[in-house]
């Protein structure tokens, strides 16, 4: 029975507990948080679980196996290098740190203490991605050209990170599982309506060697919700809407043909518009799946979904963000 | 009686023809296409209207007082300035000429002919729109923040101009119609997946002296349509869905308002969710009051709603786009 | 070249004209209206079709070969029997006539005359009904167990006949062009809030030998549009939605089986939810498909989809139901 | 602090101890059900609360003060009986019993016995139609004329009772919270498609005074779930979409007023489509609502929104529909 604690009760933490609660390889222990309001819920909702108001106090038990930081973004990278220290095995939320030198540096120190370190893109843990890397996978999408993210909604606005780190987060995370080919340009712009230079709407455009294209719409300020991303390839291409209940992902036999003919303005295009299928999906909730791969990952040393890497990707190409917007959108190299 | 000869019957000719057939002021003379094709299928539909060939035998014609141009771009400046030549009134389809400067001109040399110079931004005519302006003018929304438009469908694939020359530029007329704050800073991103330079997917950015915001995303390689724009205020914030067939339009009483406190990382925020109007609109085609609006501009010297400062604009802002995109990004700087 | 008189020039009769006059082996010689406002709109859109006031001018005229009768209900018996009195083909807007005795009169002296006599149920030339037909014919629906369909919206009242008669006669005949057997119990109810007794909200029930059931949901009075046929077989299940742009047609891989075990209360079921595809369909427009039928049944004696059997049929059910109604629901029976 | 206990673990029992366990009024003590597995679950999600085999253990401890009866329909009669016999106050999910005299007699004990007696109507609680409640009876929708449900979806087949009793008794007990007058005709139909006479689809008209109608569509079959109710007033017409996350409820400022004229066929109606209206609802959980509801009943005596009276009223029409729809759909009278 691995024994957990978790940092951080605050509205993602108690999802967190309650998918520890009900794998069968493991057992939370203690969650810690600063306000009282929450420890005094967690008790009301589980009892049997003891609720700290110091994040030592769960690092330091040597009872304590694994650690689970869902506190603040700026706090990730020092509480998880404490808890390496102590022989824990780290799960982060997402994203994994405040820059790509941090996420490198728990990498190298993991790797030293020879412990999971494992970061939470929850996303890939769904029915839904798990589908569409499915269907990018086994070729029928074909060559992938383009990927377009819309990730908006009111609020929660961020005191420490602009809404790229908070939402594009996630779509960085899919598109980095479905497809290999790291980005060689980014740009993005963004404004912050608050005063504090964090951006609360940003605009994320990632180029790629082989004309691939990613672009990422994100906002703390829309009064609709839309969790959108459209996959283009040369065969078929995806839209995945995540607030459908069901019919989250709608397979396109969608696309065109073209032929540049002598001259000038001389392109001739055919366009395709066939069948479009709906195919079934797990619904298995995704926190549950992560957890287990968070327990597989320690008992039996497998390598979980979302991986270390993944979480370096994601800061590596956020963080290039950051400069481009300080920038004004000029494009950052990445090798 | 005016007497009109257009010049392009593709794809909008027809729509063009027919609502300038059920104006009362006005009567179509003359219609110019190369495709044989397109001229007989004139013919059938509309046995009184004389089919051409050639375009001097409408700008030559001197019982021809307005020349409609729905013509490729790269034709819109020459084809003017000969129909101005000889003193014809102009309408031309948009965007309104491939650069800024022979906009510019154009304007110059109708107001020297004291002709009627008109660019059809057909968007701006319609009932959503015009509501949508209404609301914006009475103070509803507040002080506007962004404006964020998805333009994206399958084709149709244009042989001289980008994605932005063709869809964007409907975004950026009604932009420019809402909103009369001019951007300073145009940052565009985009890729050709045919080879030709021509970009098909692509995305801009506008950033204003006020903190607004502007993004347009546009492709002609979407599976799905869509014609989405959110515009943001700071009292409230309204969705324009033109695929929606009646229900268009959503205002939302949704905002939020913020407090910096001492510290770092100290804002709090409060969001507000209320209820949501959705104004009955106007459902008269939109081509119906653009003629009317010509006509009205010919006969009355009135002053049209999609004028050529409207034209120039959104000529101005897709220029600099294109310099930007073949610049990586780089914002560039207008004044 | 057959020569058309069309007799209505209401809310259908222009489309019915536009079509006609794009069918390359018909002329539109004369539409009769008697209201003088309608007559002008024609001579402004069609210049070469005369208007004329009496239906005797279209009946009489020698020149005429075949008349459509876009009428009110209650005059469709004595026009089309007039008409095929003076040797003229007919088409009949739906439905065919206000009883089944005028329809089967009907179809008795169209035979002696030796003439066509259609109906013109035109959504079963859709590409989505035509696709529906498709998949129920090649079994890959199974056995049909339902269909169930909404027909409601605002509007428009008729002063002679009831909703049902408007409106679920589209979907009667979409049933009768699907599924060959005859219903043998007719339950109907439904309300008049007009104090005429004509209802603008009614609901209809078949009941047939083999367990299928059909119902109908229809109004004049509802504040939204919808158009929801929904299809049960036992393999597989439609859902189309009418309103849909493109995607109309979805066919779900859904179903049970079940197993009545032993003892009261005792019933198993297996549920499965898989894939759902949506199929490609014709977008071409309907009335196009119709006109030709039309012509083809006059010119090359084919049987038309839409034939005076399917006329009947619907007459048959709707006259049922009407004493349904007035016997406050009670099962008519039908041999 | 009540003490509550509940009968029956299945679909909803989990969702009822959760809230009766986040009530502060009240602990579970005790959950019955005969199902192993479901005691296990139990155990590992509550370790604090008893679960038991035999609904006696409940029934016959003193301890426990509130039986909440959450087992098959045919059950619930005798289980609240001996309950009240016991002297618990008593909380049934609905639908209340198989007849209306049973409903009666319960009533009946109830009061003799000074105990709550509450049933269960869940979506009274919502916040969806506590706003619709509120703008039927401030007069907004003004005198109304119909209701029409449509609540259909792929399972859950009972084997006990027909899908108007698992389905449609939502539908009622809103209508009866709306809408005061009584139904005088009760006209059903229905198909079972299983060989049980259990039907798996029906359709109910409700017949009143006044004019004012309503229509209930309820199927296990369905590929699709649709949870849809239309209310229209002679003001203004509600569409009650509760499957929208949060735009449940549009308010359209639609109508009609007619003129009848003299002479047959004559009647003039014009049509009214305004503006459209969607009201912030409160969106806490409705079984929250209802649990603190049932405290209040048994600790304050207050009358709870979803009383017997609702649960007979209920009662009292679906066995009227089960009689119609044995007669085929022959009209029920009811007093």
């Amino acid at each position: 029975m691995i024994k957990i604690g978790i940092i951080g009760f605050g509205n993602w933490g108690p999802k967190l507990v309650r998918n520890f609660t009900e794998n069968n390889s493991c057992v939370v222990k203690k969650v810690a948080d600063q306000n009282k309001d929450r420890l005094a819920m967690l008790q009301k909702i589980h009892p049997a679980i003891e609720g700290v108001m110091l994040t030592d106090e769960i690092i330091k038990d040597p009872g304590i196996d694994a650690v689970v930081i869902a506190s603040p973004l700026h706090t990730h990278y020092e509480l998880a290098h404490k808890a390496l220290e102590r022989g824990k095995h780290i799960l982060i939320e997402k994203p994994m740190t405040s820059t790509s030198e941090q996420a490198m540096r728990l990498i190298e120190f993991a790797g030293k203490k020879q412990k999971v370190l494992m970061v939470d893109h929850t996303l890939l843990y769904t029915g839904a991605v798990q589908k569409i890397k499915e269907l990018v996978d086994n070729g029928e999408i074909g060559k992938l050209n383009y990927f377009d993210a819309s990730r908006i909604n009111l609020g929660s606005f961020q005191p420490d990170v602009n809404v790229l780190w908070d939402l594009a987060s996630h779509d960085l995370s899919i598109l980095n599982f479905l497809y290999r080919e790291k980005p060689v340009g980014v740009n993005a712009t963004g404004i912050s309506h608050t005063g504090n230079r964090v951006e609360n709407i940003a605009y994320l455009t990632l180029k790629y060697q082989s004309g691939f294209i990613a672009h990422f719409n994100c906002s703390w300020s829309s009064p609709v919700k839309i969790r959108l991303i459209l996959i283009g390839g040369d065969k078929k291409m995806i839209v995945f809407n995540d607030l459908e209940p069901t019919e989250k992902i709608k397979v396109h036999d969608t696309g065109y043909t073209y032929k540049l003919n002598e001259g000038k303005y001389n392109i001739h295009v055919d366009y395709h518009k066939g069948d479009i299928h709906i195919p079934k999906i797990n619904l298995r909730e995704a926190l549950n799946s992560m957890t287990a791969d968070f327990m597989s990952a320690i008992i039996n040393k497998t390598t979980p979904v979302s991986d270390f890497n993944s979480g370096l990707e994601v800061t590596r190409i956020l963080e290039a963000s950051q400069t481009s917007i300080k920038n004004n959108g000029k494009e950052v190299i990445l090798q």
